[in-house]
């Protein structure tokens, strides 16, 4: 037995404005843009992008910040630990997640980069291409990790994304070792193909040791286990022993728990206006009712219903509470 | 052990010559006729409705005489039994049966009513609309079955439609039971959701104490288990502890046997034409492979495959040999 949470979920991640346009095909190829990915980019590349953006708007993202977020949305209790820079758009973030409802402490850092920032190019057919200039996030460490809070959340959950930054992924064996000493359990996105093809080792060891709770799309566990199947990477990550939630997009997802496996349909959405943040919501919805002691087959289907919402605007955090949705 | 096999699939079906058209809404709406499923008709209803086709083609057809020339049409080797009367179409079902390579020797009717046809109505967006007049086929008995050659097929499979002729569910029986005193396996379709309907009861209990292959389509299976999602229908499916081949159309399918579980993607299609036998060549390819000791995610890869050749163009029985294309 542990002790009553103070939190359903902890997020630890790279703390990030995202900057949007909407763009198309011709602009992607023109600029070299890897399309429907992530791609990391540094200072002048992104002033140089950032240049290039019609009618951006800006709006706090982060995958584990919309995670978080959406748990809040949710009705559920989330705390937040990640990296901004004292500067405007750093307040910006903070003042972002804890308007909706996420407790968020760490001190922002007052000398280095700027805070870290995302542009996204958003195409017609509701793709969207990230680029990511890291900035503060790159002094993220185990110094901004309270073990206290950490023990007193359900799940500690992170992004994939925190391999790049080159401390942060301390920082998170740091938090692991607190969640689990503490009888808590632990949880990663694999964020992105790209970043699985750089970290491919560290997340199979990671896994393997210390992940409760896996979520992965389709091209991220395809990557992971260089697979080209879908039934092929369910083999592999049922074969984990560990809670796999593979995501599929339209397709729904299928969950695995050793014997227990579960296919779940994808919620209806009228229009798919932009897919960022769809993955976020999926685990913000499923650790919603995995905290609440849920059926996995509900824990999908509400991951699958946060998924839903986000995709059918602009923008990766809810635009409306999704409590009041479910 | 047992003794090595004649024939890979045998299968008993209502043998059926199509009648088929193109159609659209508005003619289905006119003519009360149930989009996408099948409707038993009389002799009088099945005049009228053939005398509003425009330009219409006679395929033979049958949803299990689809699955025998399919498993032929892929290299294996196939027996069929069926029952048609000594008219005209029912030279036609027995020419194009054996022109496509499949044993046939079921004698035919010589007084009763005549040859089975099925007229089908087929509406832009490639769905079917069946409406069978069951004629010759409601004179199949036990004494069509032919207990030897039962005995040498891996296989014997049989169309829940087979539920509907008032005798020929003890021809099932019959057959199911040589093939077990043989050491030989038996399978089902549930063949449509009406189907099921009607039968719900029989088929629940027929899996249960006889049959070890089960193949249904979502529709099919909902009914079965009265359930509204496909996941509560996978658990259900499961449980009974046979193979179970659960087709979702352009998802794919999914394949469950006990511990073991597949989600197995649809093929690729360029264009979707017609629908008709998808569900009959889905099974042709899976017990293809099966009857081979192909793993059941490549037979189900297998079944995908023929669905796909069958639903590019108009008919439900392969244009091509599928041999060649596998």
């Amino acid at each position: 037995m542990t002790a009553s949470a103070a939190y359903d979920v902890l997020g630890i991640g790279n703390a990030i404005v995202d900057v949007l346009a909407t763009t198309d095909d011709e602009f992607l190829n023109l600029n070299k843009l890897a399309k429907g990915a992530m791609s990391l980019i540094d200072a002048s590349r992104a002033e140089a992008l950032y240049a290039a953006m019609r009618d951006a708007v800006e709006i706090s993202g982060g995958s584990c910040g919309n995670t978080v977020a959406g748990i809040a949305s949710l009705g559920g209790t989330a705390a937040y630990i990640g990296k901004v820079r004292d500067d405007a758009l750093g307040w910006t973030f903070r003042h972002d997640i804890r308007e909706a409802g996420v407790s968020f402490d760490t001190p922002p850092s007052t000398e280095g980069p700027p805070t870290a920032r995302c542009l996204i190019f958003v195409t017609p057919d509701a793709q969207r291409t990230m680029n990511t200039y890291l900035g503060a996030c790159v002094t993220l460490g185990p110094e901004d990790i309270d073990e206290a809070r950490v023990a007193a959340a359900k799940v500690t959950y992170v992004e994939g994304y925190l391999w790049d930054p080159p401390r942060a992924k301390e920082a998170v064996r740091k938090a692991f070792a607190a969640a689990h000493a503490a009888g808590r359990e632990v949880s990663i996105t694999l964020s992105d193909s790209f970043c699985v093809d750089r970290w491919r080792d560290e997340f199979n060891a990671l896994i393997r040791d210390q992940i409760d709770i896996l979520f992965a799309n389709e091209s991220e566990i395809f990557s992971l286990y260089q697979v080209k199947t879908f039934d092929e990477a369910l083999q592999r990550a049922r074969a984990t022993g560990k809670i796999v939630a593979l995501t599929r997009g339209a397709k729904g997802s299928v969950i695995v728990k050793g014997d227990e496996i579960h296919v779940v349909d994808a919620a209806k959405v009228a229009k798919v206006v932009d897919t960022t943040g769809a993955g976020d919501l999926y685990a913000a919805g499923f650790l919603y009712g995995y905290t609440r002691g849920m059926p996995l087959a509900e824990c999908a289907r509400i991951g699958g219903f946060a998924a839903g919402e986000v995709i059918s605007h602009v923008g990766a955090r809810p635009l409306v509470p999704l409590k009041t949705l479910i």
